[in-house]
């Protein structure tokens, strides 16, 4: 793909995160660029500041150049997951029963449609990725909050809450592992737990497993689907290389049903697939078959930056509390002593010019937290928390124009 | 956009719809291409065998070259696409309450769920665009078929049914002008008749205007949107490149308020507008600004296979109705002389080798009717043809490795 690697900017030693420059990334189309005006540092929605791996790249080119820009099909895809879940998380699910769905937030809303009725309660542990709360609603299911418990060790599955919740009359379960917004990433024996308890009280795991391939060296990624126990046989995963490979404007997502869970799926309708997008389906493909190097590569990126933020908060903003996410590259802050009230994004906003995602949004347990979003370039994750350190010491802002000229 | 002129072939004096060989086309990963084994030709989705416009393609390599494939923001398409209807369609519709949607289908959902509720009925003429029959109901909406007028001249707008199924109670009509699949583009006289209905019997006007940019030499498109009538002023129009630019799969349509819908529109939520597809944002935006150049080629080779398909059925098919449309690259047949059964489709498809869009499943009108997509090179339009005609000589098709090699 020669045109391509001629503009990417080389990214040698410093890895994908720091291959753009504030400049280059400011003239993205995407919400994480045009949300805010250029003097707010955007470290909010998950967008990566990355080039796309370059086989990816080079199959999207070459769709412009067929004009392959027709209505989207499963194609390979289904068989390109089952590959790069067996190589990376052990397990082979099978292809055969997978559905096309336009992104995991809708591939949930479908699914759900199917296993549950209209009233039907949802399980959901919070704090909780902000669309679950306006999608369930408007399908007429009802989410239930499921507090993680937040010890000093950080936060924990609470699986006397969630047996409190499925007895008290849940349909389903919307199992987010990884977990967003907190990075924790479930074991083998909190989710066979969770298998037992869905199987007792009858309860249909729907498991968003979008973040799956963003797991640190030290934990491990365990498929709900893969465990032997019934309720993991009736379940359903979305999976998506949107993430990882930082697709989420290209729209194709994969429900993957469990063992018992074919017939279920079985009832999509094949105009739920017609609403994804062929570019999204050829780059997962590729994400999904030839994409893990430059996984690695964004990893050990992602690693990094996970420990400075630790360093520079440790630094410049001791008081706040920072659990490292065992997945994922959003780091989920508490700001509650600092007092600056339920939504500190809006308080580095307005004063530090630095946009985080409020915490609020993530449910009521999110008061005084927000979600920092690190997979950029270093020198600007160190911009952001000087930024928001300085806007505490009660001066305000001076004018962005020049701050980030550096970036 | 050196790397991918070089690639795409040399349309040069026949145009873009005959730049790609059948063996190029056949690598496509888009439903048209992939549904059939390929020895069958494919004429019946709508989607285009023809390479991007050439500012589209560049547009989406470089967005591939900055990775700039986050969450999709309407950006410049709303400012965009009205100056494209100010020079087509003469009239320029406010861009400040345009809202971004993944496609016309869901913006047509998203748009009754605003303006109608539970349970109302909701008038289309047949036949329809069969997911119309598949969305409305599953939003609580009842589809009310308003057939149009079969005459000896051909369809026609029956605005005495339109005036019964508005008075038997309707909240909404969903217009689709340019119609599909008959083609017909109603007229400044017929739609202000349609306004004075919706407006004396209270029915809101949803206007799917997708294929607009498509009308022929002979016709003219009248936006709904712009006539002087107060159901004009309160109806919502969903507008899109996909159809006349070929971008179906990257996902992007617009809604498009009438001078007194803006305040329905707002209703929209924002998570609707994250569901479309950046690259459809960034390839419609430059189609609306960049894209009539390419549209005139198009349509020049459009209205010559129009013709050509005429020619056609008039040797081989002598007995099939066909009525040259006046937009679009859709021809609605009627094979019920035939005696060949409710879905001649199927019998192409099993005898002829040719996969045509089955008329039954736009509705019980389009029994004994197909639809013909004929957005492709002369040659293969010729070779469906003669494929179809031969079928019905009762000679078993021959196998189709051959026949198809020199397309």
């Amino acid at each position: 793909m020669t045109q391509t690697s001629a503009h990417v900017p080389d990214d040698g030693h410093a890895g994908p995160l720091s291959a753009y420059s504030l400049k280059e990334l400011q003239e993205r189309h995407s919400v994480k660029w045009r949300e805010y005006p250029p003097d707010v540092l955007p470290m909010w929605v998950a967008e990566m500041d990355t080039p796309l791996a370059e086989p990816i790249a080079a199959a999207l080119v070459e769709a412009v150049v067929r004009g392959d820009t027709g209505y989207a099909v499963a194609g390979g895809l289904p068989e390109a997951y089952a590959g790069f879940a067996e190589r990376r998380f052990g397990r082979r699910p099978d292809p055969a029963g997978m559905r096309l769905v336009p992104d995991v937030m809708g591939g949930i809303v479908e699914v759900l449609r199917l296993v549950t009725g209209p009233g039907d309660r949802v399980v959901v542990n919070t704090p909780a990725y902000p669309p679950y709360f306006y999608w369930l609603p408007r399908i007429g299911r009802e989410p239930v909050h499921s507090p993680l418990a937040l010890t000093p060790d950080g936060y924990r599955l609470d699986l006397d809450a969630l047996e409190r919740d499925f007895a008290a009359g849940a349909a389903a379960y919307l199992l987010c592992n990884p977990h967003n917004p907190t990075g924790l990433v479930f074991g083998e024996d909190e989710l066979l737990a969770v298998a037992e308890l869905a199987g007792r009280y009858g309860v249909r795991v729907v498991a968003d497993e979008i973040h799956a391939p963003l797991v640190f060296d030290g934990a491990r990624h365990v498929p709900f689907e893969s465990l032997d126990a019934p309720a993991a046989a009736r379940s359903i995963t979305l999976a998506s290389a949107s993430k990882a490979w930082n697709l989420a404007g290209l729209k194709a997502a994969l429900a993957v049903p469990g063992a018992e869970a074919h017939g279920d799926l079985a009832g999509l309708s094949m105009e739920i697939s017609e609403s994804a997008g062929l570019f999204g389906v050829i780059a997962s493909q590729v994400a999904f078959t030839a994409g893990e190097p430059w996984l690695a590569d964004l990893m050990a990126g992602l690693t990094a930056n996970r420990a400075l933020l630790g360093d520079l908060l440790a630094e410049h903003l001791p008081v706040v509390g920072y659990q490292p996410p065992q997945a994922t590259y959003l780091a989920w802050l508490d700001f509650r002593v600092l007092g600056i009230g339920d939504d500190p994004a809006g308080w580095f906003l307005r004063r530090g010019g630095v946009a985080l995602f409020p915490g609020p949004r993530f449910g009521p347990t999110g008061c005084g937290f927000a979600r920092f979003n690190f997979a950029t370039g270093a020198d600007r994750v160190t911009q952001a928390v000087r930024q928001m350190a300085a806007s505490l010491t009660g001066r305000p802002r001076a004018s962005g124009a020049g701050a980030l000229d550096a970036l």
